[in-house]
């Protein structure tokens, strides 16, 4: 299994390639020879498919070409999967909306989910699944065939499915907070090849409800002033619940969407991290606490509130931590237990194999069949965390 | 005032230099050319006194020469002033002290105090006090000039006095925890130019005491398996008076020292960094949580006081962070306020100078006199923090 091709490497031709991206050719050169766009694959990970060295990956911003996004190669011409764009954030709401969004008169509010973010397009002969870096993800690729119809892409072979993949089979963030039983697929954007332009919300809802795809929660369309109180609304509600927030878009998706999160996610993510303090990096501690001070000012809350926001911020970070350092303490290694449930075993080794590409150490458990399906447990093992906890209790010095 | 002589820069000897340092001329003119080393300063600060332009100071560390190292040229022959080293930290105090120090029998302990680290050394006529970073800070020159008697480096111009200058007129940790009224010169090491070789601790608390200086606590010297509950029992009650924490020794300062601190130190230290959220770098915070969950799990903590340490902890992070986005959002600046206390005027305008230099964006009040000295209050602004701040209320994105 999982056998591929060792095949010569297509080169990318650079005169066609360069007139396609609109750039130099010494440009464009120069960017192969610092590998910020390289193959995205060194051999097939599918028996039998040769496409995969026509696949091109930019692992940086390029002029108007954002990271993650994939040029494929195929006699002469080409397609270009735009990377999926940064989508800033609302620190304050009430001014952040009236200030970014002052020449539309609503603002459509759809939920962030939180799982991991793919786009999945038809391209060289297979319905691939695109990670946020514009590498194939071989497991997401396998459940994206599984859980969209192949008829969309037979008939928008132009179109990006951009979606959240969510649920507790899910190898990166895994999530029971969404009653999912394994892993489903929620769009939230379609995007055409090439330009990436998007979708109005409403003709994406509705091309996407023709074909059946499970979308993300929308919430309704606002008018302006009203947005900074009904979003408040909407993310308290969806903060009780342990969901993660919401995306604000413009309704004809002209000017980009921006999000904003509730303080029970940003929590979440903080006791995640703090388990494994040493291996995440910190300005994704320190992103997490500042939203936390600017909601406290933005919500005007009272003594009683603001000691119960420090006292779960407080928690967040500590709890997670000294458990982990007693668990070393104790001998045992500290692990993120991930599972994934694929139909066919081949994805396992390529999954592995992937994984170990991305420099994650991981121990793969024995397949359980459930069904027509294999469920693998996995334990994501972060050395920095595991190795500094450990150097400490045996009486290393910071 | 302040006039400083404009003088032609004497360059340093490189082949003498070489070998005084132990390394090859090229290495040596490898470090001159990317300013590794280089020039204290471009003019005097004093006027009539030239010998400015015959002090170098190392910007890294270099082989054995720590960062902060200070070069002093006279016709050919040379002194050197080291770095202070490092001081290690432990995470863990029982594993640490018994694994670092199991070739002793005693250590001794004595106060981590909470100011500014200075090495004061006489060198080109004039004694001088060196910041960590081997600057010549103005102020605490002047201040190391009129607290410390000269007859000390009359009589021992080989050594250096290392110590921590704390108190209220401290422009850079204004502390009120000591009883000071103004600022004071606390010894802690006594080393020799060149080899950086310390005294005992014996040696030094009785030639510092000899000649009237103030010194650090000495809290005592105990056995190395009592050490580790002597030093929690020191800890605790330093906490409770807000003191930063202790500095462990061998009483022979053969192996280096290393460092334990309060949680309450930790807390007040993000209480001001959080205050300037923008403007700290994020390895500070992150230390401090750090340190907050190892003495958790070390503490053996229940869980009652594990809710005390997470609200603490919580509250030091965000009380200062929303007390500043409120003082923005209400037009205000934030502004780290800071007062020296100077005998001679022309202290002002070289130690404005210096601050400048230092990238520190300050306001001066105008100098109010105080028998025969003068205290200026000084705002220290915090650019970045002030700016972010106020974009977010204005509504930009993060």
């Amino acid at each position: 299994m999982n056998a591929g091709s060792d095949t010569a490497e297509v080169k990318l031709d650079i005169e066609s390639a360069a007139g396609y991206l609109n750039m130099s050719q010494l440009r464009l050169k120069g960017l192969l020879d610092r590998r910020i766009l390289s193959q995205i694959w060194n051999r097939s990970p599918y028996e039998g498919w040769d496409e995969h060295q026509r696949l091109f990956r930019f692992d940086k911003s390029v002029s108007k070409i954002e990271h993650g996004s994939v040029l494929y190669q195929k006699n002469g011409s080409f397609e270009l999967i735009r990377g999926f764009p940064k989508i800033q954030r609302a620190m304050l709401l009430d001014p952040a909306l009236k200030k970014y969004f002052s020449n539309i008169e609503t603002v459509a509010v759809e939920e962030k989910m939180n799982g991991y973010n793919v786009r999945v397009a038809y391209i060289g002969g297979k319905v691939l699944a695109f990670t946020r870096g514009g590498l194939v993800c071989p497991y997401s690729t396998e459940r994206a065939g599984q859980l969209l119809k192949r008829d969309f892409f037979d008939d928008h072979p132009d179109l990006v499915l951009c979606g959240e993949m969510a649920g507790p089979d899910n190898p990166y963030v895994p999530k029971d907070i969404y009653g999912i039983e394994s892993l489903d697929f929620f769009v939230f954007d379609i995007r055409h090849k090439g330009s990436g332009a998007p979708y109005s919300l409403k003709e994406r809802r509705k091309l996407a409800g023709k074909y059946g795809f499970r979308q993300v929660t929308f919430f309704g369309e606002f008018l302006l002033n009203e947005a900074p109180d009904e979003i408040t609304r909407i993310i308290k509600e969806l903060g009780i619940i342990q969901h993660e927030g919401v995306v604000i878009k413009d309704p004809q998706m002209i000017l980009n969407p921006i999000k904003y999160t509730c303080s029970q996610s940003n929590c979440a993510d903080l006791r995640h991290a703090f388990k494994f303090y040493n291996d995440t990096g910190q300005d994704y501690f320190f992103s997490r606490v500042v939203r936390e001070g600017f909601q406290s000012v933005e919500w005007d809350e009272d003594e009683e509130e603001l000691q119960k926001r420090c006292f779960q911020l407080g928690e967040s970070i500590l709890r997670p931590m000294i458990e982990s350092i007693k668990q070393v303490r104790n001998g045992a290694r500290i692990a993120d237990d991930v599972q994934i449930r694929v139909k066919y075993p081949d994805t396992i080794p390529t999954y592995k194999d992937y994984l170990k590409r991305l420099g994650v150490d991981a121990i793969f458990g024995v397949p359980q069949r459930i069904g027509d399906e294999y469920i693998v447990k996995i334990k994501k093992l972060n050395q920095s965390t595991n190795d500094k906890t450990e150097s400490m209790c045996k009486g290393e010095l910071w």
